[in-house]
């Protein structure tokens, strides 16, 4: 039997070519035309004129999120109607998150303008931004991404608009350089809002109670906004498309604006921006000509894009796009094949030092049982894609292997005690490792549902970080049959979000820690991000969990 | 006698409806057309592309003026093949004084651009500018004059473009948020340099001295830079027409670049945007329409209208030009007859409450002499104008005027003792007192020598402290007959400019305090300025003087 597998996982790798030699590109015939579709489908983008609504002041609030919050002031005409000279600094309410292009202008009050004048402007997605002082920098992101820019106006009247793209609420207007000789005031602005997101949803159930109205409605407006001519992961930062992005927003496409181009543009992207050894890029750029980001290849993201494809199979019927991109997702399995040991466990410590593993933002995580489990998931996907297109003698060996997976896991990582999955190299109890191994369909669903109830009475448990891994939380749960329980969790978290006052999800949420950061300085977060978008998927998918 | 002279002047004044009811426009029925011929008459501007000549230092010299010079340390292409990571900031020379819009370029070293930099921009005209912190900000005008900019690159490969004017000749780059991901450089660079000057001025005679030639050049330069879409004051500051300055740019235009368009231009400008009373204002803008700068008269400047007027149809043979705004010059004569008192004398203390009586940037100068001498000149001045035109009999009264304001300032101000003229009020010996007494004809040519002379022996004497006095006292010094002392005046202040690295001549130049500012911080000082580019004129309407 062990030689057989052996002999099996050989020659797929070598019938697959694994190892290219360097600089033949494995979809050589291919790739031209994946490109090519990828820009006939750039999706033409939607512009809205958005008008602030009003003044706020950002106050110290302990009780708040992050601490501050905006409390409105006056109306937006107070700021229009009066000397801007004198009133020198203004944090402006546009009432919801936009992304766009901001302008603003200027009129005169009192003599010709006889001399410049400069502004800082600061864009916040949320109150502490506009607050918390920028510098010293120590984040660990690029100090650019915050969105506050020094623009001089050389003469009045006149309108600026501030070059960069911006995503924002609220924005703070500063004069910064008085010039002493007339008066002005600010008379008008703008943001010119853009999203490639048109259709609209469905209507949800009229008794679906209203925690999960609002959060459908933020879900929906979270995935609008990172909609653009890509799926952006945000659109504050890092503005790109992600591979495990991706998957979450086709998901949530799926269920509401069903703009099954965007998907197709962005599956054939990354499929023409792959590696030329076969290997997908877990990010790429738009402009000025599409490009990978190099060595930036996530082994659990690399599996999602067949997923992907499949449900956008079963959504569209677009079988033709399908087999396009067919050996693309094929190929993403052996950079499974080469880890799988004879004993059908996988050879973890060799991986990590190969790729970078992901499953959450979590400082401590132990991946090794999720790496497992998103094997065995990715490899039952792609079974069931290959099926879709009668293309299972390409992977037959799938079934078999993780037969083989399951039997391993099943002896290696799960405690029968605890009902818990725990790795061979630590003890950690996570929710990522139970999270895949269900997802991996490794235990039974009774067994599912023992593991995913201990943990909350086990001590130390690793938590989720972000909203990506708590999105597979609430799929586990209700591949569980624990409806109640997913129900549940989606109100307290995300709805913990909206309870907080959010306009869309965001990319770091610890209800224990507000002020988490993976990049060591909470105001780089971004705070309109896709992979907390799928609420709405799991609302409309399971009207019966949440729609009553 | 006096109730002669009395009745002359009422019926003057009555005659031209000085008193005009409000709203009533006393030009109403050639306003329209000035500003239409105004219009006409914008002067295309040339557009070239500089190329920055290599990198500098700015280093600590206690000779150097400021104390601060430019050391050449490298070639520019020691910036263009680097990376911009590790160099973090430079100053780049591009080897003259240049006005124009300033774009940098930069390209991938290393990995593709994941996130955004950020740039600072400053450009200076002068070496301390590139050194002197702008802030905590002192200055007496607007901050934003100074030019340093902050920009945002979202993304690389790509180009960026300030978007305001700038006008410098090294400018600063720092890069203020570096991106971890990745590492480029700086790929290139280049400033669209704007005039509208495009004639080539005459050569100099070989035998020219070389600090002539330099001056010259210098001289030419300054006035090139100045010459856009008006006679502008200063190409980095206030970037805009001047009376005072337009009258010394046209008479270095009329022997240099002979663009007497633009004279004509900023003639009609001026006249189309004077008040409705008929006086003109001292400064006026461009856009977005062209607006006057309310309650800006400079008695002085007022009465180079006619001057200009004057030398410009002399140049031209332009009649209906001349004859057009003929009225605008007779009108401007009116602010001085209302002071004008039975003795001959000014009542001056009336008029400085009423006006900006102007003459120099200099803190203490009595301007009660100059007040009276320019008074004279003006009324001499447009005189010969009415005479050119044959409209004596408009300003029939003028001869009269002179002789009696002649006879009153001997009479007042001169004291034949030291030979030298003092005011009434304020005892005060000062340059301009004898430079306007000179102008306006009161001292024979003898006394005029004396006068100037003493001012070189008499202690506690008001020298000038800007360039545009120096021009009407090297003006004096010629008209007084003392070429010598003109000649060496000239290299001795213009050339002190020269030998201290001047591109262009400056705003403000004391030999004694280079850190003089009018503005309270000599950053924001011109360094590029029309009324200091007359050397040129001199040099080459007295070859005899300044061309052996």
């Amino acid at each position: 039997m062990k030689t057989t597998l052996k002999t099996l996982i050989l020659n797929c790798l070598l019938a697959s070519c694994f190892i290219t030699v360097h600089g033949q590109d494995f979809y050589a015939s291919q790739r031209a035309s994946w490109l090519q579709k990828a820009k006939e489908s750039i999706p033409q983008l939607t512009v809205t004129e958005k008008k602030p609504i009003g003044l706020v002041h950002i106050i110290k609030d302990e009780n708040a999120f992050q601490q501050y919050k905006a409390e409105q002031t006056a109306p937006i005409n107070t700021l229009y109607d009066n000397s801007f000279k004198e009133t020198k600094a203004v944090i402006v309410d546009f009432g919801e998150h936009i992304t766009g292009s901001f302008s603003f202008s200027t009129e005169l009050l009192k003599a010709e303008a006889d001399a410049p004048a400069r502004f800082k402007l600061t864009f916040g997605e949320v109150p502490s931004e506009l607050v918390t002082p920028f510098d010293p920098y120590q984040g660990g992101l690029s100090r650019a991404w915050l969105q506050d820019e020094i623009v001089t106006m050389m003469t009045m009247p006149s309108t600026i608009t501030i070059p960069r793209r911006v995503s924002f609420r609220y924005v703070k207007i500063e004069l910064i350089a008085t010039p002493p000789g007339y008066d002005f005031c600010i008379s008008g602005m703008k943001c010119d809002a853009v999203t490639s997101a048109v259709n609209t949803p469905g209507k949800l159930s009229a008794a679906t109670p209203q925690i999960f109205k609002d959060i459908d409605r933020v879900s929906l407006n979270t995935l609008k906004e990172c909609m653009q001519t890509v799926y952006e992961d945000g659109p504050k930062r890092d503005q790109r498309l992600w591979l495990g992005d991706l998957y979450l927003e086709a998901l949530a496409n799926n269920y509401s604006f069903k703009q099954y181009n965007l998907t197709k543009r962005c599956l054939y992207l990354l499929a023409g921006l792959s590696e030329y050894n076969g290997k997908l890029n877990a990010t790429v750029f738009e402009t000025r000509e599409p490009k990978p980001q190099a060595k930036q290849h996530l082994y659990d993201y690399s599996f999602l894009f067949g997923v992907t494809l499949k449900d956008y199979l079963q959504e569209t019927g677009d079988r033709e796009t399908a087999e396009d991109l067919w050996p693309v997702a094929k190929k993403q399995l052996e950079s499974a094949y080469q880890y799988l040991q004879d004993d059908g466990t996988m050879d973890y410590e060799r991986a990590s030092r190969e790729w970078w593993i992901f499953f959450d933002w979590k400082d401590g995580l132990h991946r090794e049982v999720a790496f497992h489990g998103i094997t065995a998931f990715a490899f039952k996907e792609t079974y069931e894609l290959a099926k879709l297109l009668n293309k299972e003698n390409e992977v037959a060996q799938l079934p078999g292997l993780i037969k083989k997976m399951k039997k391993a896991a099943r002896k290696h990582f799960y405690n029968p005690k605890t009902g818990l999955f725990t790795g061979k190299l630590n003890d950690q109890v996570s929710y990522a490792s139970q999270i895949w191994m269900i997802l991996g369909e490794i235990p039974t669903q009774k067994e599912a549902q023992r593991s995913l109830k201990a943990l909350k009475t086990t001590e130390n448990v690793c938590t989720p970080g972000a909203p990506y891994l708590f999105h597979y939380y609430i799929e586990a749960l209700i591949k569980s049959g624990m409806s109640q329980e997913a129900r549940d969790e989606v109100a307290e978290y995300w709805g913990g979000m909206i309870h907080k006052g959010a306009d869309t999800f965001w990319e770091v949420y610890d209800p224990k820690n507000e002020f988490l950061s993976p990049y060591n300085f909470f105001p780089v977060n971004s705070y309109c991000h896709a992979w907390s978008c799928t609420p709405t998927y799991f609302i409309r998918k399971y009207p019966e969990i949440f729609q009553k």
